[in-house]
């Protein structure tokens, strides 16, 4: 039985994606962390405990939907239910039980059906959200019961939901992640006539969708401009609800989700998250973080744990840009400030980590640990003065498992009931 | 397979129950075992490896029970019975696999059947007794094959068994833990036949104990004097005994275990320990710490394994007195010193740690891990020479978890059999 909340106590978690990283040729051997003259991030490791955290397990590279279903306490090995449903709530699909949801890239295949652009050359927002209003007049005549819901979210992305009886997420993926094949038609990967359906449905809708795209304006004018038109669907990533509590019922608090990125907002909706909606807040290095920030801040005074996500990290890391890297965590660092202001006045708790290590002279999602330093009025402040994954590791919260993050802030806010008495 | 035991091998493990704590404000920022003189304690500290340990889960309060359960090795949240099997266990019952056992006050309800005191006016344990004697008469006739035991423990508190086939611990609590509430009829928690036997023989026990206990010549004498009568039983916790392999055959050793407060005695005896009784040993700060200590040293020339449990550290935290902790704290260091010089002299094992926080301003168990100190012939001494919370963080134990301590205290007893080949 959850006790009530005692009063003001609360929290906020701030997860700068893609934080964690190596020792960098670029830095001289630091890490940006290291190399990054971060004051408020110091100032959360100096004022607060610190240690470092396998966000799914040790050397377990995460995608950054398992991390956030860990980071919110839900052991993704357990409920971890596909991708496609969290974007498919990220573009703000009303997504039901039974739905299974798909991340869909726009694409340009040859003549021969070969996919020579993952990305359709990058093709705008404006003309990707175009195509997808003609891809809405689809339906499923050969498998029955089933409706398509075709949503765009930015640029080349969109999302695919199956809605109706008997469907399965296990189909295979039809983007194959490279160019110079031949795209596949999608496949049952069980026996069952949930997937048989399911895989039916996929590829009688992506069928359709090639037609309607290979006739359309925006693509005969992008042909005519010398630009790859994008003339294929790729789905990828089957997803279905995740079946969990929600962290209202499991904690008994109320939060608040301010993110940029699709799949951030939705692991969060699918959680039980409220979205503050940010205008600017993009999901990329020019996003309007003063603004996000700003809502954090109003958020704190009507929720009892606010979540900030800043997804810039992860960009530059991906871009592999060590120096950049630097940079974008120096203007994190500064434009947390007065959040971490009124944290500290109203003694509230603040966590800042990372959802995993992007190793930004490599680019790609590694398994290292990241860093962590809690502040807040009961932790136990040690000498930890500078927010890196070294310096962090020597701090007395020592490793600890992603996925236990929310417990014990939780147990700082006097959330966790006794087990046993 | 088990392995011979190496001659002269043994260890002790030292809880002192809600050891943790948090930086207080009474004592200027430190924790109680920061602000101690606790010579004794630093010494393990300083010959020994040192770490902090999450009992139950980094985050997870733990209740006494549940914590003693996993220090002894046995994962709580596989084997956990209820906490009723420990109290019966503690005050001696014999208990049999079925019994269902439930924690019991004495209390005080109004003439509309309405709480007005959870512990009769902290009536004394000798009145108790003679109530208790009384209840020994109720006979269950409404449930067939089954019979009720009652057993006075300490002031307001009893236990009661009830023996027979076909019974349930999934039965509701009486005691709702508040005053001011009208006493609710046990409830079966599960629809088994089984639980409805154990609710509806609970309930005339404790309809019969009222009449009982209404009429007592105790309770007449009571209210003479303005007291409050013991006119109510609020039965709570019902356990049954854990299915687990006991100490002696997990790792083939004699354990004998020294305890003043019944619910320790109860997991030990529960687990395989044998009890050795030591006159004034109370569980509170009273207890007579220099016969438990005798008798610890005694009992390691017999017994392979000595579990040395004081409560005191417990008592003061929930009184919310810090300064009270820092003495009880260096008290018991004081009084560890003979045991401390008998197990270095004998190139024995001893750990000293506590079974959970609890905040000594807050006065509730908290999920904050507690500090752990391991001294013995082949540790990895470190350079930690303070045993507090901050201190054994920065140890080469680092953080490991309460059902770990048990190996790893065998592993140097050379009691762990590989595990393949």
């Amino acid at each position: 039985m959850l006790k009530p909340l005692q009063a003001g106590m609360k929290a906020v978690l701030v997860v700068c994606d893609g934080l964690g990283d190596r020792p960098t040729k670029t830095l001289n051997g630091l890490t940006p962390l290291q190399a990054a003259n971060a004051e408020t991030f110091d100032r959360i490791a100096s004022e607060g405990e610190c240690g470092i955290m396998d966000v799914i397990a040790p050397g377990q590279p995460p995608g950054s939907d398992t991390a956030h279903l860990a980071l919110f306490g839900y052991d993704p090995f357990k409920c971890y239910p596909g991708r496609g449903a969290f974007e498919a709530l990220g573009v703000g699909i009303e997504l039901q039980p039974g739905d299974v949801a798909f991340r869909c890239n726009f694409a340009t295949i040859d003549s021969d059906g070969v996919v020579i652009d993952r990305r359709a050359g990058r093709i705008s927002s404006e003309e990707a959200r175009k195509l997808s209003e003609a891809l809405k007049e689809i339906r499923i005549e050969g498998v029955g019961g089933v409706e398509a819901i075709f949503h765009h979210s930015s640029e080349h992305r969109g999302v695919l939901v199956l809605r109706g009886e008997k469907l399965s997420r296990c189909v295979s993926d039809v983007d194959l992640h490279r160019v110079g094949v031949k795209v596949p038609d999608p496949k049952p990967l069980e026996g069952s006539i949930e997937a048989e359906r399911t895989a039916k449905a996929l590829k009688e809708f992506l069928e359709k969708a090639r037609r309607i795209l290979a006739d359309h304006p925006v693509n005969r004018a992008r042909i005519k401009r010398g630009l790859k038109p994008a003339n294929v669907l790729l789905p990828r990533g089957a997803g279905t609800l995740p079946e969990i509590e929600p962290i209202s019922k499991v904690w008994g608090i109320r939060g608040a989700a301010i993110a940029g990125g699709g799949l951030y907002k939705g692991v969060a909706r699918a959680v039980g998250f409220d979205l503050i909606r940010v205008p600017g807040a993009t999901g990329t290095v020019n996003t309007n973080l003063r603004g996000k920030v700003e809502a954090a801040m109003k958020a704190l005074d009507e929720y009892d744990f606010v979540f900030l996500h800043v997804k810039a990290t992860d960009n530059v890391s991906h871009d592999k840009n060590p120096r950049k890297k630097v940079e974008v965590i120096e203007w994190i660092s500064r434009e947390l400030a007065p959040l971490v202001d009124k944290v500290s006045d109203r003694g509230f708790y603040l966590a800042l980590t990372g959802d995993h290590t992007t190793p930004s002279e490599i680019g790609e999602h590694k398994g290292d640990p990241v860093p962590l330093a809690i502040m807040g009025p009961d932790v136990r402040r040690d000498d930890v003065s500078k927010f890196d994954e070294l310096s962090c590791a020597r701090g007395v919260i020592c490793r600890i498992r992603g996925v236990d993050l929310m417990r014990i802030l939780m147990n700082y806010l006097g959330r966790v009931p006794l087990f046993g008495e």
